[in-house]
């Protein structure tokens, strides 16, 4: 049976770099590797300009409808004017509580071919992958009461809450240990437990859990030792773990070690294997509609989407070796070109991928 | 009139670290270029171990009745089972609190003599003095309500209060302002607007009172993206300004950028000039008693205390123009040790600073 895939392009450089991952998810299709009905829809700031909604009902409703959803970018500065509650980052936050996606997969790698884009020394990032998973659908990010206040004295106070039940705690932990047993079996829960009482509750559990995974190597590490582990030797990790802020903060650092987060897909999922899918990087203003950015972390994206919500890791493979091949040929966009490479635009990259599927 | 300092040891490397920083104030005071009195106290595991406290009440006393406190390091593997309001953090919690030092200023700068030790290429951190102001006395790290509840179903659900008043936040702002104007005039605030209502206010707040630096370029940040230009371009910032929860974590990731947190100190101040001055690196467990730590970040606090709390910012000066010279004599302790150097342990570094003032 076809698999419904949500196409949701959104802002920025979104349409261009979602339009050729569309173009490497039909040429699957159209030789038969898979079988997927795409259908679009509205998010961000350009359901916001449409239907006064940076989440309609309708794009949530397909959503749910969908096996899948491939996401662009969101956000811009013409809506950053706007009430928190009607910002195109609203849209996405919606889709991830909506959908109850709360396993965010963030790899860090590196490609050799790219090695010299990281401002870090070779001999530091060569080989990077990590895997950092991230809890989306809960913590501050989430968590209630919230907002800003006045006090009698007539000045205002601002408030989140970061929360976490035991259950939320454990589901993510399982998915890190899960996705580890594929790896190197490697995993390092990140917390802040020395001072926040709902992390030192996220310790033990992570702890607790781990019991069942008798063959996993778990270890902790305080939120700020992560971030500079992460600068120091980022090789000494296989999967890390940690909650929605700080998975924000630190998966963005692990990125950029890699020095072309161009490069970098995402997946966030849910108990039911159904996922959203779509690169790391931001809607990119400055360059949007110029049709040079890189669309490469987009099809990478399909790749983890044929791998975790349409059960066809064999096309995944494909995807990768392809992006890995067109590399090789020396295609670069403009974000990670250098010196001898040749430089394409967003089109021209994902016919490469395309022609070398 | 003699200025009073409260020394606190502290825990694993504390005791080794402090007795050099102690030298160099003894130095100073012989020679009468600054006229102290010197007082001991306990903190952290080894107060817990003395008193049963991690804080005990003369120490808060103490240091509520000196000019400046210098604390060495706090926590280790053996304290670690405690609950956490008796644990060595606890202490060092309470003094900020205890005291209202809500300023916590930790400079990034790489010593050229040190430029290889970073794990980022020369081109990208030479040169690199970044002052990172953090918010130390609100925030998620006290906010109430916290602590880890059991729902009716049986499970437990822990959260911590993420909270700022108005007037917190712009007396933070002033003093990353009146420090930017000594400097390169430029201020970056770092929040996560986009999704925290706290941190929106916080945003709000910190363009209203720029207001009153005309000469300030002020620029805000969403902190995954702070972490992300941290590692691809540091040197593009001159100050920033952030959260307790935020500037703890990225003021580690500025650090370790470095390559050698064994040469960063730090200040913390309250409205009133007071301040706790330590290394920012922790307490070293591994390596405590064996003479082989690197005493110049508590050297170097020493110094910021003397500009800070002690209006000596000649003899600071003179502070941290020996350590660059004993740099320059190729004196190294193991942790900064770099091929064709000569090795130290921590007295002998101690000695040469004092040699060198
Ligand atoms: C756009 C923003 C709401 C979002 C987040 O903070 O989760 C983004 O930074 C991300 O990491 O996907
Ligand atoms: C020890 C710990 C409580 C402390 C903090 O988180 O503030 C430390 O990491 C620091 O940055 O001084």
């Amino acid at each position: 049976m076809s698999k419904q895939i949500l196409v949701l392009a959104g802002d920025g450089i979104g349409p261009e770099i979602v339009s050729e991952a569309v173009k490497v998810l039909r040429a699957l299709h159209d030789e038969g590797a898979i079988d997927v009905t795409l259908q679009e829809g509205l998010v961000g700031g350009a359901a916001y300009d449409a239907l006064g909604d940076p989440l309609p009902e309708e794009t949530l409703t397909a959503a749910r409808d969908a096996d899948a959803v491939l996401l662009g970018a969101v956000g811009g500065p013409q809506w950053e004017p706007l009430h928190i509650s009607k910002r195109p980052e609203k849209g996405l936050l919606g889709l991830r509580a909506g959908l109850g996606l709360f396993a965010n997969l963030r790899p860090a790698i590196l490609y050799p071919q790219l090695a010299g884009a990281s401002t870090l020394k070779p001999e530091v990032v060569s080989g990077l992958d990590l895997m950092i998973v991230r809890e989306l659908t809960g913590g501050i990010y989430f968590g209630q009461p919230r907002g800003v206040e006045t006090l009698p004295s007539g000045e205002r106070r601002g408030f989140n809450t970061l929360v976490y039940t035991e259950s939320e705690v454990e589901r993510i932990c399982r998915v890190a240990f899960d996705i580890a047993m594929k790896r190197g079996k490697r995993v390092c829960s990140v917390d802040k437990a020395n001072v926040l009482e709902c992390t030192e509750m996220w310790r033990e559990v992570a702890t607790a859990t781990a019991r069942d995974y008798p063959e996993i190597e778990l270890s902790h590490l305080y939120v700020d030792n992560a971030a500079m582990q992460l600068v120091r030797a980022p090789k000494q990790f296989d999967v890390m773990v940690t909650t929605n802020m700080f998975g924000d903060i630190l998966s963005d650092c692990a990125a950029m070690l890699t020095g072309s987060i161009g490069m970098l897909p995402s997946a966030s999922l849910n108990a039911h294997g159904q996922g959203m899918y779509e690169p790391i990087h931001g809607s990119a203003p400055d360059i949007a509609g110029r049709g040079v950015a890189n669309p490469l972390a987009t099809i990478l994206s399909v790749a983890m989407m044929l791998r975790y919500s349409l059960d066809a890791a064999g096309a995944a493979m494909r995807i990768e070796a392809a992006v890995s091949r067109v590399l090789d040929q020396g295609l670069r966009t403009a974000d990670i070109l250098s010196e001898g490479m040749r430089e394409v635009g967003t089109a021209e990259m994902g016919d490469a991928v395309v022609a070398a599927l």
